[in-house]
């Protein structure tokens, strides 16, 4: 068992999760901690090595390769997140040299959804796919896309931000400074926002109303629209029909095989997907149309990014 | 001299375009008939034969090696041209069967602006970059898209239909049938009618009133700006700032080290292009700021989609 083993993470917007791997692509072990409690990467990493010693000391150091990371604006070529929109931390943050210093392992770094794609890729549905693009539904709105059987990086590595396509132009302020990004609308936080929004347009009865405003989260509104409440519906309704219009635009792009969705807001076809792939389809130009699957992620929730974290060190790129 | 010849054709919404193209890249004839004269494809074939007659004569049809061609919604996996929208044939033409029939010559078929694309990378100014786009701004707009090297056909082999992006939610009629879309604003056409539209808005004096509204060309609003008419800048301004939100949204996708805007309305860098510049860095993701040249053609126009179209052959693609 030397060297066979690979941690893998994935820094998200509220959690960070990891996982231990091994060869075979299976998570023997993981665990998640807080992403932000303060504005200093350095105390992510204390926070980080507290809770992986044990870890470490159970499965033995010397048996891990290296570690592999998905983050926020990650940056494969660089090895730093830089002006992460979704943390607390400012600037251009060197992650890798950290993770490094911090554990003496080799780390290699990418975008959160790249990590994501990378795993739906080698373990999931993509796996006989050369043309497909993961969007994954959080805190933000993240993507991964394969064009040719390749991850898209781009000139800057910064490629497949598709959070940040502009959906309704000087629409809602967005993370990122600009204004009406696919993000401020689709992703959890958007979704919360549109429900604040139509509470405070109409007088409707809703289940919504039973809490106070600041207590709405998109889980609450999606259990809501489970239940048949017809505003939490309409909330769904307005959000699938953004989403549906960007991945028409995604698609005259890249004509892909399959969009899967990620991510919280997903979890119930019904509230969601559903909605989304009738508009999709309603709205996509004719020569696309019946050639492009919306799926959920063919791997259990999370563990595409931490499989696809870990397969940068393992495929030694 | 045995079959060192190609003849490269770009056929567009209103020429057809053709050359002569030897073994180094040159053009050692070219010449231009009319596209659509009615909705029979087999006219155009017709028409084609009788203009290309005398060349075949001239440079001995012995020594051409095969047709390239570029066409509105030309499939390169199918060879058909399927629902082209700024075309009067309908349906599924067998565009590549129907040029072999009648000049039994080996036929290859490709989207007009892949072509371009194809001939920007082999022989202009993409030579170097692994990720770029071409925009073609004509009668249409349509688009390549070049990723880690390699052209994006999809999943359907008609990726890169970047013309057919929503900008404008439940905006202008497109020929696709759908609404708002990008060339419905940023083609020469849709430049015709913000013209219209802003000369029905106001009573503003305006070199564009001097002729009668069906008369009014791009061309014709392209030279009153730069005759500093100012209703005429005002169309050039508008309708570059939804082609740089258009190109934030592109490069969002796959973070091009260039954006090449080809075509009619791209002729005077002033009305157009500088405006596009402007507004595409000033609206661009901050972490993609100063990553992306918007250039023009680094060929003389229509040469980049024959040279494209010729490499087709030559490439034995």
């Amino acid at each position: 068992m030397n060297k066979s083993l690979i941690l893998g993470i994935d820094i998200g917007g509220t959690n960070t999760k990891f996982g231990v791997v091994d060869s075979t692509g299976k998570i023997l072990s993981q665990g998640s901690i807080t992403t932000c409690e303060n504005a200093v990467p350095n105390h992510f990493i204390q926070r980080l090595a507290t809770t992986l010693g044990p870890i470490f000391k159970q499965f033995g150091k010397e048996n891990f390769e290296g570690i592999g990371i998905g983050a926020p604006n990650g940056n494969s070529y660089t090895g730093t997140i830089e002006l992460p929109t979704n943390l607390k931390w400012k600037g251009s943050i060197p992650l890798v040299k950290l993770i490094e210093d911090q554990f003496s392992l080799k780390a290699m770094l990418t975008n959160d959804a790249n990590a994501a794609t990378i795993g739906e890729m080698i373990y999931g549905d993509a796996k006989r796919m050369n043309d497909f693009i993961v969007i994954t539904l959080g805190t933000g709105v993240g993507s991964g896309i394969v064009v040719n059987g390749e991850l898209v990086n781009g000139k800057s590595g910064f490629a497949g931000e598709l959070g940040h396509v502009t959906m309704i132009p000087n629409g809602r302020q967005c993370g990122c400074r600009r204004l009406g990004c696919l993000e401020t609308y689709a992703s959890a936080t958007g979704v919360v926002k549109t429900a604040k929004e139509f509470l405070l347009e109409s007088k409707e009865d809703s289940e919504l109303r039973s809490i106070s405003e600041d207590q709405i989260t998109s889980k609450f509104i999606s259990e809501a629209a489970l239940n048949g409440d017809a505003l939490a519906l309409r909330v769904f309704d307005f959000t699938a029909q953004i989403l549906a219009r960007a991945l028409c635009d995604f698609t005259v792009f890249s004509s892909p095989e399959a969009i899967f969705l990620f991510g919280g807001l997903t979890q119930s076809k019904e509230t969601l997907i559903n909605p989304t792939k009738k508009y999709f389809e309603n709205n996509l130009m004719n020569v696309f149309k019946g050639t492009v699957k919306i799926l959920p992620s063919g791997l259990p929730e999370s563990d595409a990014a931490i499989l696809g974290a870990a397969a940068l060190i393992s495929s030694k790129k």
